[in-house]
């Protein structure tokens, strides 16, 4: 992955697909406002992308890259990846099919029907569902969308870094949540080292930092409350590979701190967000990520396929 | 009111007070998303402005274009102008009491106070809180500001027409709830002519339309899902003035549209914003309002002090 297969993507992406594809908006703090030494603290409000979240770009960019047979698209995945895959599919006009696993709820699967995608409840777990999806795919040819470990999904969610420096210009250090690394991976691709880049994960799915532990990629339990969107079991290829060249730190923050910068996010700012969206605030909240004297540090909201009344 | 009394507010407000006021985004959607003919549709989010309203333009500007006694600022609300003027004392370290009636729920009063206001609960209506704010300015010699008629809290409402101006340019159509009149006062007075400026009222809280029909401004009945925040009684004198100028249309809408426009903001754009908020949306929903072809048409999310638990 490098920065000219991003370049690529963001061609690709640009070209027409504006009335899918949203431009979101970057936010610009104060350090003052979180007592914080850092001059500024960007937000970039990718939240608001079509479908709730970043993978909106990735999924498009898949399609869009590839022949799409007559039996369309499909997908493994109840959360953000199905989500965006179906809503690529709409707007391209394919057929999409989207296996999830028992535990799916039915506000899920409405949400998936409702953007024209064929719902397949198969199996009790994530991986049960994955293990139908592949067999189906085999044998209808259909393309197959990953959530985090394929280029063009990588190279789309790179994008999003490419379109922060457009609009606002080079942030010194860039605060990036982490499941399978597909948004990490694309970010720390397109940025290299002229920005500092961060991983943070939840301590209850750590994908990374224990395949730093282990010096590979290795199954990790997962569980928590980022669970549903950072709980792939095992940091993607792609992203184990950028990050062992551009990412230094890979930071675990605690349950707790994520539901207190979730609420903070709320309450301070009235914004929406899924909980896996509010691991760069509690980095700053609970000081596990220092910003230096005129820092400009940026933090990516991924995502914000929430239940609102959690906010309350 | 005029250009020249925002250009002023704008220079006070940009002097240094960033820590405090918010330069709240644009997201520019193609008019496609909405099903007609416009080119594009611009929200201006200023809901996320300090303490999730527009007002907090206003109080600041009051608060800075005055002397403030040693006793401080006071006000009479429960709802965005009460947080807004406890947010701005805060601001400048003077302190606040704010009026509210005993239907005043713990919730707003316990915001109040952590924005370090005194709240003081007087009376069971809004009018009769309102009456025990001004006997005790008459006592204290505190800055009394008001929701919406008064010079500087227009023109600081006008600033965030001269803001959407800087960033996106001049919109053909701009679409303003109206309540006392403030905001779409502060925002015609700096378009005029130059953008045609939408007057959109509950059927519920008709202050302006009922004011046309009468000839001038008239208490009138206000109940419905925008009372919280578009209920003022009659049509503030400096927005009466204005907009007889400035404002050609003031179209109704009814709650069931609103709360349609208000569920739709939140699942297909991650915006949670108070129904007060959503009446843009539903004009352009309903038909209310419906662009010419090709125009850019720009919708003021003025707020967002909701319990979120209802989008859900």
């Amino acid at each position: 992955m490098n920065r000219s297969e991003i370049d690529s993507a963001w061609s690709r992406l640009s070209k027409g697909y504006s009335h899918f594809l949203r431009e979101t908006p970057v936010i610009k703090l104060p350090g003052a406002v979180w007592g914080i030494a850092a001059a500024e603290v960007w937000l970039k409000l990718e939240h608001l992308q079509v479908g709730g979240s970043f993978k909106a770009r990735g999924m498009l960019n898949r399609l869009l890259a590839n022949p799409i047979p007559a039996t369309g698209v499909i997908v493994a995945s109840g959360g953000n990846a199905g989500i965006a895959t179906a809503a690529a599919a709409k707007a391209l006009g394919v057929s999409c099919e989207v296996f999830v696993p028992a535990v799916c709820s039915e506000a899920k699967r409405a949400r998936l029907r409702a953007l024209g995608a064929q719902v397949v409840v198969s199996g009790a777990s994530y991986g049960e569902a994955l293990d139908a999806c592949l067999a189906r795919q085999r044998e209808t040819g259909a393309l197959l969308t990953h959530a985090y470990d394929q280029p063009e999904v990588v190279a789309g969610a790179g994008t999003l870094a490419c379109e922060i420096e457009q609009q606002a210009g080079l942030p010194d250090s860039v605060l990036v949540s982490v499941g399978g690394g597909g948004l990490i991976a694309g970010i720390a691709a397109w940025f290299e080292q002229r920005a500092r880049v961060v991983a943070l994960e939840p301590e209850l799915a750590p994908t990374l930092f224990q395949a730093r532990a282990a010096g590979q990629p290795v199954d990790v339990a997962v569980s928590g409350i980022a669970a549903d969107s950072l709980g792939a079991r095992r940091i993607g290829g792609i992203a184990w590979e950028v990050t062992q060249h551009h990412v230094k730190d890979a930071l675990l923050l605690p349950d707790a701190a994520i539901r207190t910068a979730q609420h903070w996010l709320w309450s301070e700012l009235r914004l929406a967000v899924e909980p896996a969206a509010a691991l760069g605030v509690a980095a700053l909240q609970t000081g596990a990520y220092v910003p230096r004297a005129g820092e400009r540090v940026c933090l990516i909201l991924c995502g914000a396929n929430l239940d609102p009344a959690g906010l309350a």
